[in-house]
């Protein structure tokens, strides 16, 4: 398919590109009032994630409100543990909720799996339909999914946490169902993203948002492995690998050859082209933070980061656009990017 | 002073000793029963923190409880920030709040600070007295201060975040005024430990507990030279630097020459030994969730931490024990640390 914009896909193709295209995590949301009036005439987030008009609608809206390279679908990452049978709620402050955590053989045996995990949601589907419809050709849509571990986080420790120490400690005590446990994500999530793709995503991203908690051996062993699975088995379209955190594991996910490496605040840009070369796309990585700063200075950050990374790079954050950031900030952020010439 | 067990202070002298001495992060805490005991009997946290006899008491029962090497005073790092003038409570479930945040010049301004913020904690220092004197010459005793950054983290943000975004953005939209806020807590921070040293302590830490959320051009600005003069004007007595999470500035921390420094457990022990040598002690770093497995399991991964570490080690792990840990399972894990020969 053609698009207006096209600057994201030239890139993932390998074209030489004039500017670094741009888009950021959690564009569709809170930092637009837009959004936030949808937002309140619905129950609750879930309500919204569930509605594929709704969804739709507040996807498509930082394509005006910003000026971004791309939309990404309006989604959370936990709509796969709850086809797979885990319900959740989401709790206003507090963050997610699952009445059922994960704590033996049976518990992961109960799980579906797979495509017939994926299609429980065809809410999903279709929401993805109908952004491609509104968004009538003029940006790619961009899909995602948690990684598998990510999402066993949650499945075991129940909610949020600041350690995951009871899904860390699951790892350590049951090994074995652990592996079941993320083989069967693994399945689900690659049937979802297939399906997902089939009704018009052009790039997916899987989000290891909680990769940072473990280390290098554990990431080796519960994390790469099925990482390696999911970017392989998506020939569809590029995958954007982003495991928030994991420093540690760089070389090994470097290794899995992902179209592109989505990088945390953290990674130093200059060091990570210095180790690994010019060659792969790499996703990232001004702290947000730096958008509460005076525009002179997210001008000058924004800057260094696009001459620290070179020409192979979408510029993101290093992390989700925090809800409070001030909107002219992330709209002067957004216009610097798309200003700039290599 | 002569201890009967003398171990750790024996490696910091620099003699050749037989296994790493041992100590944990949040040894006196509700891993014993014996301290929820008389954590029920009192009102909250604090007022534990500020009953001298009641602290000294749980901070010698994992000597006798868990066979460490030595006893860290029963504290908090907030009582610098109150100390200073900003109160907190402790929430149950929720952590610590502050009803006054730092959010202009004139707040810094406001705040007490050096000998006469020190001053204002004489409780702390009458709770070492006692510990020592309980004691009796069995264990050294080890005090602690909250860093420069991670006190102002917790006075800017007004409680515990998983970002700390408020503080990092003030880092970046007032830079000025952020290091006038860490000098004064700099001074109070080294006035403190000074006059606690008085009192008996034979080794301090320093805690970066948030060190993690910045980056290295960050932590180099804001971080870094606190730490350099906290190091150097403790001249009394061996210091620990333990910034959590700052694996981008271990070159940095590397250079500021602390006698000891503490690991958490996405540093690999043995690449630490390749980069920087043999010569420095480092303290840690075993993930806290391994003692969540079975007794093989953490026999197997302790033995591989002390190998990996070599002579200059002092044993503790990557992070705070977990509360929910097994208490078997921590003796455990200090036997076999203790019977351990190199």
């Amino acid at each position: 398919m053609q698009y207006e914009n096209d600057i994201l896909l030239r890139l993932l193709q390998g074209e030489q590109v004039e500017r670094p295209p741009i888009w950021i995590m959690r564009q569709a949301g809170r930092i637009l009032p837009e959004y936030r009036e949808i937002r309140a005439s619905l129950s609750g987030f879930k309500a919204l994630v569930s509605n594929p008009d709704m969804a739709s609608t507040v996807t498509i809206q930082p394509i005006d409100a910003l000026g971004v390279d791309a939309a990404i679908i309006f989604s959370d990452i936990l709509v796969i543990p709850e086809a797979m049978g885990l319900d959740y709620e989401l709790i206003e402050k507090r963050g997610p909720f699952f009445h059922k955590t994960i704590e033996n053989k049976d518990d992961v045996d109960k799980l579906v799996q797979g495509a017939d995990a994926a299609d429980n949601l065809s809410y999903v589907y279709e929401a993805v339909e109908m952004t491609v419809d509104k968004l009538n050709g003029r940006v790619p849509l961009i899909g995602f999914a948690g990684a598998p571990w990510t999402l066993m986080c949650y499945m075991v420790e129940g909610s949020g946490s600041k350690t995951f120490y009871k899904t860390k400690s699951f790892l350590h005590k049951y090994p074995e169902l652990s592996h079941a446990l993320l083989e069967k994500l693994t399945q689900t999530i690659i049937a979802y993203l297939k399906k997902k793709i089939s009704y018009g995503l052009e790039v997916v991203q899987v989000f290891d948002s909680w990769a940072g908690v473990l280390d290098q051996k554990m990431y080796s062993e519960f994390c790469i492995p099925y990482l390696k699975r999911i970017n392989e088995a998506i020939t569809e379209v590029p995958v954007i690998l982003f495991s928030k955190g994991a420093w540690f594991s760089m070389d090994d996910i470097y290794a899995l050859n992902s179209d592109v490496i989505g990088l945390d605040w953290t990674m130093n840009p200059k060091h990570m082209r210095e180790k690994y070369g010019n060659e792969r796309i790499f996703q990232g990585n001004m702290d947000p933070t730096v958008l509460f700063a005076s525009k002179e200075v997210i001008t000058n950050k924004t800057r260094e980061t696009i001459q620290a990374f070179g020409t192979k790079h979408i510029f993101n954050l290093g992390h989700g656009v925090y809800p409070e950031t001030p909107l002219e900030n992330v709209k002067h952020f957004v216009q610097e990017v798309r200003n700039f010439r290599y």
